[in-house]
């Protein structure tokens, strides 16, 4: 099978799954049907109401409960759902119950026979709190299986799911997709976050993901089995993951659970309606908290579900836009746990940066110091480290951020360049770097200055510190990775603190670079006085490098 | 009127006012209702499809179109709304035109005649680019207006709101609410801020509505006019606005503008059907954007205001909770420069503080650097300056953060008072005074970590250098204000850096404090080696104080 990708952001992608059945478009969250469950939503109605394309459903259960029915007439038809049908293969209840009454081979032919579109080997959970040995037999096991799984399989229309194992030890994660990545898998599967998900450790879900992502092939699409609650899903999209199951709509209804973007609640907490849904338009809260059980349950399952579907709907919203990042940054302040994991983003902002696309419709926006996570600023940094000063300048001038970008057309730096043209003669001009404080970038150089989103995002005025310090640490590495003879660094004291000055000050006299920071004192760079210490210190610098030695005497 | 206050969080406050024709429940939406536009949504419509309690129409406009008619059918069976009705006196059309055909008495007399339950004066309104001399006098002459309102109204069952002018002159403001406060309005306005809005200045927005706020009777309900996006409702109802009208949810819609959780729309930028309302539940989004130019205006002002009313449902329910702040953090990732409005609280941390109730159903949520302008912050930081130490204690013992809370109830502070029994004698254990380091409250005394919200709240692992330097400050101030003869300060080094960790001791040693810091270099603070260094500490502290002179040798 291949994977059609049409959008993508961040390591999020829309993209075209095509089963023997029909074609998904992800990502895509499909609703869990248990056949024999008691309540539940009929998958007719989840065909017409909700315009579902898949549902997963178990194929373990069916083998136990009604393995000829099923044989004779194909699951399709059995459960009353005519596009297409994931099924998963008893792993979860091994997860829940230690074992299964089928072996590896059984419900593999099982899921053939039955006419899955996608199949699910059966693989063994590692689950959230195993130790080293069965962890590591879980992932060994698995792949095992998977190997008898390439011999076994027989109908070639069957899209198969490898499951990545290792739950937290992220060395068994890695060497499981390393491994299931060499066999012919259509899909691969993230197993076991269910576990550390319930512990809300979504940082150990972001370890989870970003490491089998970055070992499986970007080129195939990747389920994130049992993640059911949509203020985690466009996390879990940014990081690569393009289909989701849950069952949590029908589970979390059972217990009253009603969800909403601000978290989930008991109904009864409720005191004023917080949905316009179609499940929940006909009702006042007070009929909805009134309601019979199973009214009740069919009410929220369906209000949980319309929430679910809609969410998957503002996150390829987003992709197409370019904002999945500003989406995922909205949806961290659901709960400091999942904020925790949007954290912990940063130890995978090379793999965000290599696949994020390079030109985007939109500005983009800086909403936390999450932003400065953003592949854009990751790829910007980059580049500054290795694009060379453009020949022949020699001398670093640093100018404070203007209010508009791009920052060359704003009519503070034409101030700025004037004064530089009054100092260096048209000649000696081309001499002179100048590099921009950004609060997005930490430092522009001027001739990116009109390139992409150098020149179309936006910021608030004030600062978060997060935003100093980058900019302290990024003058500091480019000073250090350039070869200037000379700088001169015009501030704003309201952006780079004294103590920073400081410390880029001590870098420049190490590395030998003839240093001069203005203005002095707490003065707007702006205010006439500052820009005469601006011009006084450009004509030392001038004069210095103008010398008939051509050498520079350090400060 | 007596406007009954039922709930609060922030200055955000659930209310009931009481009209001659019904009761509204405050925060509020009025829909503008032009009786005279080509298209709009009926308001039989607005009261029966939506639910609107009260709606807003231009008394001006039915004075100039159908003055008799108006006079003699009342207001609400002119415009066929049953339920209570706002009128507009021409004050916009003033803004708009320079100019009105009617005296503000004749205005006055006229929304009397036709019953309306709730009318302005006819104010001046300051509008947001104007010279001082200008501001002043609209200032001046809305306040000469009321002065005469004071003597010509008539009816006593009509709801008179005052509105306050100044625009970005917060000194006029100031002196506005001040002037409009002594007369007996039973409602307010704050006026003008359309132009600010359409800069997306909300930081000018949130200066111009807590100025007004600060100066005006906090048991009058404040109306805020023209603030139309949900993305807003938010912030101004955390600032004490209580009611708001909108026409955007129209003017919106004439321009194929769509509103969405994550910002407006044009209805052909949208890929993807990203609402569930019951205005878009029959359309697919290919359905939307071909309808005929009628219906489609339509549709679009359906589904904006059934997004501005589900907002004001999602605020009041933040209040219930109190969850308002949360969600004011969560709004402003809609756009930087909303963002900037939410840090500009900072400068009102106080009034918020003041009228923010002190115990509330639910832990507070850390989620982004601007959560330390919480009320709940402010307050802590407040009582830490003038709370005594509890005597005889007299020196500090400062612990860093665990994980869970109340911090006193943890094994980690447990093995730490283990350690501190085993240096001090029973007799002296008084001596000592525990505080706990917070990312959320800078620095917790024991005897106050079991109150609200210090055990209930909750941060992510990983913090925001603002907390960082939060706890800096604190422990600074905290012994500055506080006469302890030695300190213990017991640190995590991710927490209290290197330079905070020397302004500390500084400040000790100015104080005359004798302090110590443990663990030195880069150990984990619950290390072997690191709770050893403590003792030894402690040990050195308690052999210093138990000398026989009863004094410290400063270090």
């Amino acid at each position: 099978m291949a994977f059609e990708i049409k959008h993508k952001d961040a390591c999020g992608r829309i993209g075209r799954i095509t089963t023997k059945t029909g074609v998904l478009e992800t990502p895509i969250l499909l609703p869990v049907v248990n056949p024999f469950a008691t309540r539940g939503l009929p998958p007719r109605i989840l065909e017409t109401e909700f315009g579902c394309e898949a549902i997963i459903t178990n194929a373990y259960l069916l083998w136990r409960h009604s393995r000829d029915q099923a044989v004779r007439s194909d699951v399709h038809k059995q459960i009353d759902f005519s596009k297409s049908i994931m099924t998963d293969s008893g792993a979860y209840q091994l997860l829940l119950y230690g074992d299964v009454e089928v072996t590896p081979n059984e419900i593999l032919s099982f899921q053939e026979d039955i006419g899955s579109d996608i199949a699910v080997i059966l693989d063994v959970p590692t689950g959230g709190h195993e130790k080293t040995e069965r962890a590591k037999f879980t992932v060994d096991e698995t792949i095992r299986r998977a190997h008898e799984w390439e011999n076994a399989k027989r109908r070639e229309d069957v899209l198969w799911v490898g499951p990545v194992q290792g739950g937290t030890y992220l060395d068994l994660v890695e060497y499981s997709a390393k491994e299931m990545a060499k066999m012919n898998f259509s899909i691969h599967a993230i197993g076991s976050p269910t576990q550390i998900m319930e512990s809300y450790r979504y940082d150990k879900l972001v370890d989870l993901i970003a490491t089998a992502k970055i070992n499986l092939p970007i080129e195939r699409p990747v389920h994130l089995f049992g993640a059911g609650h949509p203020s985690m899903f466009s996390l879990a999209v940014a990081l690569g993951c393009d289909m989701f199951d849950s069952a949590s709509y029908v589970l979390y209804a059972k217990d009253d659970r009603y969800m909403t973007s601000f978290g989930t609640r008991r109904l009864h907490e409720l005191k004023e309606k917080v949905c316009i849904c179609p499940a929940c338009e006909k009702f006042s809260m007070k009929e909805m908290t009134s309601l019979p059980n199973d009214e009740r349950f069919n009410l929220i399952a369906k209000h949980n579900l319309y929430l679910c579907l809609n969410e998957i709907r503002v996150i390829k919203q987003a992709i197409y836009e370019g904002r999945l990042w500003e989406l995922v940054e909205v949806r961290a302040r659901t709960h400091p746990q999942l904020l925790e994991g949007v954290k912990k983003l940063r130890h995978y902002r090379r793999y965000l940066e290599k696949y994020s696309p390079v030109i985007k419709p939109h500005a983009i926006f800086y909403s936390s110091p999450e932003s400065l996570l953003r592949p854009e600023v990751t790829r910007h940094l980059m580049k500054l480290n290795t694009t060379p000063v453009p020949a022949p300048a020699e001398i670093l001038v640093i100018l404070p951020e203007p209010q508009k970008r791009p920052f060359s057309k704003t009519k503070e730096q034409r101030k700025y360049r004037k004064i530089l043209r009054g100092v260096f003669h048209d000649h000696d001009l081309r001499k002179v770097h100048i590099c921009t404080v950004s609060k997005f970038f930490g430092l522009i150089p001027m001739e990116l200055d009109e390139t992409y989103p150098l020149a179309q995002h936006e910021v608030p005025r004030t600062m978060d510190l997060e935003s100093k310090k980058l900019i302290s640490q990024t003058i500091r590495a480019y000073i250090k990775n350039h070869k200037y003879s000379a700088a001169v660094i015009h501030f704003d004291h309201r952006v780079i603190g004294h103590e920073s000055v400081k410390r880029i000050m001590e870098s420049c006299n190490e590395l030998g670079v003839y240093v001069l920071v203005t203005p002095k004192e707490r003065l707007n760079p702006r205010s006439k006085q500052a820009l005469e210490e601006f011009r006084i210190a450009l004509t030392e610098v001038y004069e210095t490098t103008a010398k008939p030695s051509g050498t520079i005497r350090p400060s």
